[in-house]
């Protein structure tokens, strides 16, 4: 950020009085700019004994594979953005039956939130965004070629429950940055 | 917004090409800014057979009550979020025991992650943004003098689980605009 977006004047870095975070402020119109993490709503579909994966077709990470996630938009829940997201990158129609995983990024402000979806028809196809979807059994899983750090951690604690028979929800944080409390005895 | 952050020349609004939604775009810069969701982590602090509430000493709805609650920043993760919001606004350390609630507000763009904690110890106070900090017994809550409507919401569900002795996930939006699925099944 290099301008103000309330009055187009230099904005500088600074802490403003009572906070005790560096902000963006504009001295001339004194605005505060405060960024906040951005929401990624996801989602595994599933389909009998099968999940759906995307192979992006776009940057970061082109060619590597991923659930459907994307950036969470204003006027939604979380429910909808992941539904949507379903439905934009792999062309499936999904019901969610639960919030599986909430991972934060804290290095790079974002905080996925990971649903598990039941295909509502075995109908599905690659989005604008997607070179390719495909089902793949949970021994099947391409773990080299996941995109991201996260998504594979979001997978490998799927994969994990599905082999103790029970879906729990998840709350951690995806290693990058800084040391963080942990709601899981599994990474402590 | 009125000026492009990046190069502080006027921004108008309009759907970039293949996106299907309205945003503010520069058209000297071409950088479109996009809007996103923000989180709110919130945490409801119990010590023994009680909880933590605070009367809010800052506006919006000065003088009513919450549980800490407050923007989630970047570089930390949701826990430390609400562990963080429980330590200012109410000077009270907790240790979160789970995630209790997901509470999207799509109307003005907000996800509420509301955590339940166990107080370290009986120690609190009134923070700099709270004007009275409390314990309750769930029977005392003043529900008529509730900040926020999410803030009850959360709290009802909170005390409803109390009663059935059992603590479950919800994930749900809180009415305010649009139409929504909800994974609810007690508020379809
Ligand atoms: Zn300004
Ligand atoms: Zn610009």
């Amino acid at each position: 950020m290099n301008f103000c977006s309330a009055c187009g004047n230099p904005v500088s870095q600074k802490i403003p009085e009572g906070d005790n975070m560096v902000r963006f402020v504009c001295a001339t119109c004194t605005v505060i700019h405060y960024h906040n993490p951005k929401i990624v709503a996801g989602c595994i579909p599933e389909w009998n004994d099968r999940i759906l994966l995307c192979r992006r077709a776009i940057e970061p990470k082109s060619g590597l594979w991923t659930f459907p996630a994307g950036f969470m938009e204003i006027g939604e829940s979380t429910e909808q953005a992941a539904i949507r997201e379903t439905a934009e990158e792999a062309q499936a129609e999904v019901a969610l039956t639960s919030l599986h995983s909430v991972l934060s990024l804290p290095h790079i402000g974002q905080v996925y939130l990971v649903f598990i979806g039941k295909m509502r028809t075995e109908r599905f196809g690659a989005g604008t965004e997607s070179l390719d979807v495909r089902l793949f059994h949970p021994s099947e899983i391409p773990w080299d070629q996941i995109a991201f750090t996260v998504v594979r951690e979001a997978l490998r604690r799927y994969v994990d429950d599905l082999a103790k028979g029970e879906m729990t929800l998840h709350v951690a944080s995806i290693p990058g940055s800084l040391a963080k409390p942990r709601l899981e005895d599994d990474r402590s």
